[in-house]
């Protein structure tokens, strides 16, 4: 019997997830084994396609094309602008402003760690760093441009002409450069060690026993592990949780399975304590919110994914979850805001 | 022949003492007195209010609210949209982008050596910088913020709180100390050395020939140290220029005597390279167009200043004196991205 694509990703995911919540499971009360320090450690490397391997002229290029709000048809709105690295890559709305200052359906979702992620948008409409990036430029709602005049501007601007030759020399200006510059960057955009990391490594004050009654409900009783799992704490699957008032169908636009209708992106909750709100609607101001939604089992059960149920938390036990999601956020990488070639 | 030790030092000294008189005497040749040095070297501190002496954490509270989109009544316009220090600390646009993305009437001038001027805004409608910072933010085409919500807004980030406490004390949190904070985080936002400044110290090689005959014109038969004068090549007054198309009543509306009607405050030409498009209107997009228009004497004759007449320069001439204005642009100051106090 042939498998569809669809059913043997979900079953892919499931059995990784499984053997994540027993690697998980043994290691209860014993501390931390070296399967659950592996289970959560991060990749030596996050993955780069072969014909755009990491060079810092790509990535100088990347920074440059990211904070330049040059790159929309309005001059006024750069990548940056949304993705805020002051605020987590993130906007801290509900969701996303875009061209003429409108209101967008969906949350601004961060840069970080994006590098880790098999599918990008809330809806996993992009497989690569490099498609993403070039979408939000085109949207007519979002940054408004138009490609053709984006490649002559930036043709024109002699200080990003010498920048394209150092980092993809033959390849020149070009939608498909520029996608890749600035996937070159993001790439950069990683968490940094947070203590719920010096836990892992055996510093046992690193979290306090609030966050560590939080890990094990995170991984027990709360099952969050079950979606929220590896180093960057997602499955990068797409479920629907039942929220209320969310008449966006989600991953289903994409692929168009009942199980899609209102599914979207498990997010990585590294930093997360810097992102609210939260879910793909913004719908959530606090973290609390988040782990109460949960605990009663979504709002809505239509098309609920099977593993929302309620979870019978105790209002401490909701508190502890949320103390090990903060332990999740590390301090803040520090970026310098580059300075942008001019036409003089 | 050998030398004794003490001959061979004495030589030493006589030619390095002979390069030394050939070395000034050129340098003074190129026409650098003392008095000249004098005029254009930075103060040793820009003048700051009693009531507001630096601190770091004042000029680290200012740079936060600086870098904060939550400052507008949309989140979505920081002062660094439009004074982005990516840019020249302006926004590289014709004239500013406000609240709805409105195109507004006037360009965005640089917040770089504000902390040295001694008028706000391009009509001076502000004496000081505290008193400055507070008015985009509350213009309904700009920020469009009402203080009273930001005020509250701010007081329940428990990061702000703590910030503004560092800072100011019982003063606490009001649009008085907002307008402070950004202030004094503003004069910290300073130009650094240029190659004219190096060639100024003795560094004959910092500036090249065109760049000296430049400055020469400048001074001399473009006359444009008559208003571009000191250190911040700037008189702090407001002249009309003759500029076409603009019914901008500029600096008028402040004081209804004739000579101001169409008068704009004279800007820095500190790091000039870098805040294209000029002009208080943005009607030139090249240094080679605004000497250009000085050269022919601006274009409208009504309430023209009395400075303003044909210069007579050749075409190499007003060659010379943009790259004079080149080598006011030094290295901009390398700035990180400030991380904001967040809810959660």
């Amino acid at each position: 019997m042939r498998m569809s694509t669809n059913i043997r990703e979900r079953l892919i995911f499931s059995i990784a997830g499984l053997m994540l919540v027993v690697f998980c499971g043994s290691a209860f009360a014993a501390g931390v084994s070296k399967e659950m320090r592996a289970a959560f450690t991060r990749p030596a490397k996050a993955p780069e396609p072969a014909d755009n391997k990491s060079t810092p002229a790509r990535v100088a290029l990347g920074k440059a094309l990211f904070f330049d709000p040059r790159l929309s048809g309005s001059n006024f709105i750069s990548c940056g602008t949304c993705h805020n690295p002051a605020l987590g890559w993130s906007d801290g709305q509900k969701t996303a402003i875009g061209h003429g200052m409108q209101v967008l359906g969906r949350a601004t979702p961060t840069v970080l760690n994006t590098a880790y992620q098999r599918f990008q948008f809330w809806d996993g409409r992009a497989r690569t760093l490099e498609e993403q990036a070039v979408g939000p430029i085109q949207a007519a709602g979002e940054m408004n441009q138009n490609m053709d005049e984006l490649v002559a501007e930036l043709k024109a601007i002699p200080g990003y002409v010498s920048m394209f030759d150092k980092a993809y020399g033959k390849e020149g200006i070009s939608e498909k450069t520029i996608g890749k510059a600035i996937a070159a960057f993001e790439r950069t955009v990683v968490s940094s060690e947070a203590p719920f990391d010096r836990w892992l490594k055996g510093d046992k004050k690193a979290m306090n026993q609030s966050a560590q009654r939080g890990f094990d409900l995170f991984r027990g009783k709360a099952n969050c592990v079950s979606c929220h799992q590896g180093f960057n704490f997602t499955d990068d699957g797409f479920h629907n949780l039942g929220l209320k008032g969310s008449e966006d169908e989600g991953r289903f636009a994409i692929k168009a399975i009942k199980s899609m209708k209102g599914a979207f992106k498990t997010p990585t909750l590294r930093d997360v304590a810097l992102t609210a709100p939260y879910m793909h609607n913004g719908t959530y101001a606090t973290l609390e919110e988040v782990v109460e939604h949960y605990n009663r089992g979504g709002d809505v059960t239509e098309n609920l994914d099977p593993n929302m149920r309620k979870l019978g938390l105790t209002k401490q036990e909701v508190k502890d979850v949320v103390e090990f999601m903060r332990a999740l956020t590390g301090k803040p990488v520090s970026i310098t805001v580059p300075h942008l070639p001019t036409v003089n």
